[in-house]
Parts: structure tokens; sequence; C-alpha cells
């Protein structure tokens, strides 16, 4: 039950993140939400507000990496990436474009007082790249540096198309920047054939 | 010096909002950053927080397009596309990594509230892709979807590889992205000679 507890807090601290960022989200808003009693996060999370947040990014970048993966491996790196990004897609969406990444949500605040939390989201980011590049390289960008890379432009792209998704309220940003992003994954594929 | 005054608001508003996100920033540290009168806040913005943010994100959107604007049409659209990247690379990390895209810090979160703000953000983004679209239309690449297309790629990447820069506190995720950009651009436009 306590194991419990301590996940429905990670849960609804990534989920307040998503939508109103790292400053924008009360510490005992997220006991609220996650229905604990209030004095119980303190036990969970000695080190405060701050320690929830970093192990809240680091348990979003792991779940969002395991998705990613699964999809990766049984449709392949295209294929993976496009059903990956139209999910997300719909995900954006059917919040009515409040949710976004959580990751992104603390990252684009500046934390000098919490710097665990730059540090969570930084190795998130850099478990993706290493996810989409490791199944580029499988599909045949042989080169480690040219598969960063790409995997690099997929997720900046993802994570900069969701804020500009989000601001128009239409999936449209989103949709195109998946579109070309494929298209361009393909044509490298096809070069190295 | 009424309008000196309310232009520093608007000023502080954008570095603050760079900074803590739109979320992160009290309408008085507004005031009290930009040095006027805590009164006359509410004289140039008498529409609140939400008013005051609006304009800003309009405001940072239109200056950095002008700044854009002038580097692709002095130096083209790849080496304008670099020195601006560039620019911006070394900017965010002589804040050490502090700062960050004003536009972003404002639509990575959600304000139901008040929707002018992800309007504004929205009218921001689509008037760069306007700016990189034209400048690419011009250099060759005469379909408009597709040079629109470039455009979103470019803008959706350099937000995304902010946040990443920011995160691991260091400039690689941004100069990367940056050059797979630019040798993307200049591949389309060898592709349409």
């Amino acid at each position: 039950v306590a194991g419990k507890s301590r996940e429905r807090m990670l849960l609804s601290a990534v989920q307040l993140f998503r939508r109103h960022g790292y400053n924008g989200t009360g510490f005992r808003e997220v006991v609220a939400h996650s229905g604990a009693p209030r004095g119980s996060i303190y036990h969970h999370f000695p080190g405060g507000k701050a320690q929830l947040g970093a192990e809240a990014v680091t348990f979003a970048g792991e779940s969002a990496n395991a998705m990613v993966l699964r999809w990766l491996e049984s449709d392949g790196v295209v294929a993976g990436l496009e059903k990956f990004w139209a999910s997300w897609t719909r995900y954006i969406e059917s919040s009515d474009f409040q949710d976004g990444c959580p990751v992104v949500g603390v990252a684009a605040e500046s934390h000098p007082e919490a710097p665990e939390l730059a540090a969570a989201a930084a190795n998130a980011f850099e478990l993706w790249e290493a996810t989409f590049a490791a199944a580029l390289r499988r599909a045949g960008i042989t080169k480690k540096q040219e598969a960063h890379d790409l995997a690099l432009l997929v997720i900046s792209s993802l994570e900069g198309a969701t804020v500009m998704s989000r601001a128009a309220r239409d999936t449209r940003p989103l949709v195109r920047a998946g579109r070309h992003v494929a298209r361009i994954v393909r044509e490298r594929l096809a070069a190295t054939d």
C-alpha cells in the first residue's frame, strides 16, 4: 500500500507537470490530486518538492521510453515512429491541448536551487535519444553519430511541435512535423541500402 | 516616459518568462524587475497579468522575427539560419542555461482561463514559420507546402533542442540539431537546382 501511494503521487506530479509545469504545481496540489493523506508526502519524499519532481521526471522518462521501445521493436523504426507519433498526437488532442510533455514542463523552467530537476530531464532526453538511435542503427544507419543526430532531430522536433500544437490548439504542427521527420528517416534508410 | 515604462514592463515580463515560465512569474515581480512604480502596471495593463503576458509574447515574437529576418536577408537562408542559430546558442550558454524561449515559457503551460496567451504564442510560431518559409521560397523551394514544412522543422527542432540544452547544461543538443537542420535545408535547396 505504501508503494501504491508513493506511485500515485508520482503519477499525479507527472500529470500536473504536463499541464502547469513545475513552478505552476504546488506540493500540496500533488497530495490532493493523488488522494493521499497530507502528511504522507513528506514520508515518501523527505527531500520535498524537488525530490518528488526529479523522481516524477525520471518515472515519466522511463515510462515513455518503454512505450516507444515496444513500438520500435514490434513495427520497426519507421512504422514504430509513425505509430508512436500518431498516438502522442491523439493524446494531446484528447486532453483538449491542455496536456504536454511533463519533462518539458519541468525543463522549460530554470531551477538553479534544485539541479536534480534539470539532471533528471537531461537523462530522460538522453534515454529517448539512445533508444531511437539504437533502433536506427539496427535498421541500417550504422554510423553511431549519424544515428544519434537523427534521433535528436526526431525528439527535438517532437517536443517543439508539441508546444506549437498546444499553442495553436490544433494537431497540425504535430502532424506535419511527424510526417516530415518520418520522411527524413525513410530517406536516410533508403540511402544506406 | 509612459511608453518607456510600459515597454520596460514588457521586457521584464519576457525576461522572467524565459527563466521561470508564466506560472512561475508573479505580476508584482514584473513590476519590481522593471523598476516601475507598483500601481502603474494596472494603468498600463488593465487586463492584469494575462494581458501583460499576451503582449509580452507578441513583443518577443516580433522582436525575434525582426532579428531573424535581417539575418536571412543579409546572408541568405542557409548562412542566415546558421548565424541566427549560433547566436541563439551563445545567448543560452551566456545565461548559464537559465534563459530559454519566452514563447515556450508561456506555451508549455496550459492556461484555459486566459486563451489570449496560447493565441499570442501560436501567432509568434506562425510568424516565424512564415518568415523562414518565405526565405526558403526565395532561395528556390517554390512549393509553398514544402517551404512551410521545412520551416516548421527548423522552428520545432530549435525549440525542442533549446529545452534539451538547458536540461543538459550543454550547448551540444543545440549545436548538433542546428548542424543537422542546416544540412537538410542545404540538401533540399541543392535538389531544387
